[in-house]
């Protein structure tokens, strides 16, 4: 029996277990999660959050350390949320491997953690937000949540946050890999890691023409920055960190805040009633009604969106 | 306006032209589908699927060629679909680059058609299976689905098939890559593909421990067959097509057919389903219910579940 005031009072103090034993709840997709959500709600909207994606090799977790060591030094609490959509481990398991973060692991203004999202149900749209929702609970001011990969579902997940950072090395053929994936359009803020090695001003130039950053904009639109780092060394840091503090002065000054976490909230309840009425599928699957249905579609004596509509009709008068 | 009976008549004649037009009507989403899938349904269900998946660099591409042209020499009627996610590109576009392909381009017995399906509403789950009932109604024999990377999505459809080959290759490190994926449970059938190279035993004698396959089955168990191939020369290419017809074979004995196909249907409907209960989600945005509760969840006034409450509760009534 899991006593959920206790363990959210102690998440809004600030303890590691407590934050960590929520994170755990929401990556199991556990039944008191409604609960919980429901006390945490009003101590929610008070984080920054940030996203980082990129092709692996370019230095994502590096990056995302030097971040929390730059935030420090300005005395913020630091969320740091690693999810990887693809990866069968969860919890602490993959953090193991990430040396980097270690330099973090004993700070208690620091709370890191990483999160599996494979074969769950409703996937990351569901669950990534609410891991934010403990975080932001927690007290902390700003959250970086990182994306191992970059599949669709990545790019989405860096998307929702406040501000999206999007990462590039310099001669991995970034720039058309990104394009491919979406991922320019994504991005309020480019950074070229690695910007020690031959080919960073190139990969920067290649941006600047893909987003064709030389145009004329509207005045009052958000020019996004092309920041060059080297990440292991903390160079570039500092100026990532003021190109993160304009970008969310601009969102303030413009109503954009606002605009994105409602939208960020409207996806979350979109995927949450998703998984609800999919759950109730699966209830009528149980009761044979989909069985049934499957059964007359797989020998050609139904169409699929005959057998939908009976499916939903059936459902919706439940 | 488009003449739906007049299209699939000319699809069931085999109509190349009519063929990729109702794909392409699949891949858009048309509003003309549902039509069409009530007209196909029953010339459905003749084709054998079988899917193909691994990590790029395997040969996907040109085993599936290889795979084509053995069909042939069978006299079967061939459809590939080849299906790429996170494409942008759709309709021919990838199919330009696959030389190996245009060696059945001018034969009338096969069609060949590669698929984009990011960023579709409701997916992959909800394309891929009503593209291959236009190549089933098409009087297509087999069908190779052929899906382009290694995610979970890709998986998904690959183990959707009545068969479903894993290739994998020499020194590729393929074989924790493809546990990792979760890409042994799927294979019926292992193909080492580039078995000329050093390692391919290596690889082979890996996968047989991975696989478990020296351990004590039960009597009637499919036990998947590893088979070398080179395919980029043909070689071991009809031991694939004896080993897909030998699987073919246990699973019509076993009545495991009909049990993937009406599993195929379940996940096909159910997809649609949501589909539909996603889009009506979306009229309630537009009647700005939605925009309201995200507003509340936004400043914390309500949870997420709470408010996924109500708009399932609007959805049922409506």
């Amino acid at each position: 029996m899991i006593d959920v005031p206790t363990l959210v009072e102690q998440a809004r103090q600030g303890r590691p277990r407590a934050v960590a034993r929520l994170i755990s709840l929401v990556e199991n997709a556990a039944p008191e999660l409604r609960e919980v959500m429901a006390a945490l709600a009003p101590y929610t909207g008070h984080a920054y959050t940030v996203g980082l994606t990129g092709s692996p090799g370019v230095g994502k977790s590096t990056s995302t350390s030097a971040l929390v060591s730059a935030y420090r030094r300005l005395g913020k609490r630091v969320g740091v949320l690693a999810v990887d959509p693809s990866s069968p481990f969860s919890g602490g398991a993959l953090l193991g491997d990430r040396v980097r973060m270690q330099d973090h692991a004993t700070d208690p203004e620091v709370f890191i953690r990483s999160m599996a999202t494979r074969g769950h149900l409703g996937g990351l749209s569901w669950a990534a937000p609410q891991a934010l929702r403990v975080l932001d609970a927690a007290g902390c001011d700003v959250i970086l949540v990182e994306t191992v990969g970059v599949g669709q579902s990545e790019v989405e997940i860096a998307a929702q946050a406040d501000t999206t950072v999007v990462l590039l090395a310099p001669g991995m053929g970034d720039g058309i890999q990104a394009a491919k994936a979406g991922i320019l359009e994504i991005g309020d803020l480019f950074v070229v890691n690695k910007a020690d090695r031959d080919g960073a001003d190139a990969t920067a130039r290649e941006l600047n023409h893909m987003l064709g950053l030389g145009e004329a904009r509207e005045p009052g639109d958000w020019r996004p920055p092309i920041v060059k780092t080297v990440a292991a060394r903390g160079e570039g840091v500092d100026e990532v960190v003021e190109a993160l503090e304009k970008h969310r002065a601009w969102l303030d000054e413009h109503g954009g805040l606002a605009v994105r976490r409602r939208r960020r909230a409207a996806d979350e309840i979109e995927a949450i009633a998703l998984a609800a009425l999919r759950a109730r599928i699966g209830d009528l699957h149980g009761d044979r009604q989909l069985a049934a249905l499957a059964d007359r579609v797989a020998v050609g004596e139904l169409d699929p969106y005959g057998a939908a509509d009976r499916l939903v009709a059936g459902l919706t008068t439940a």
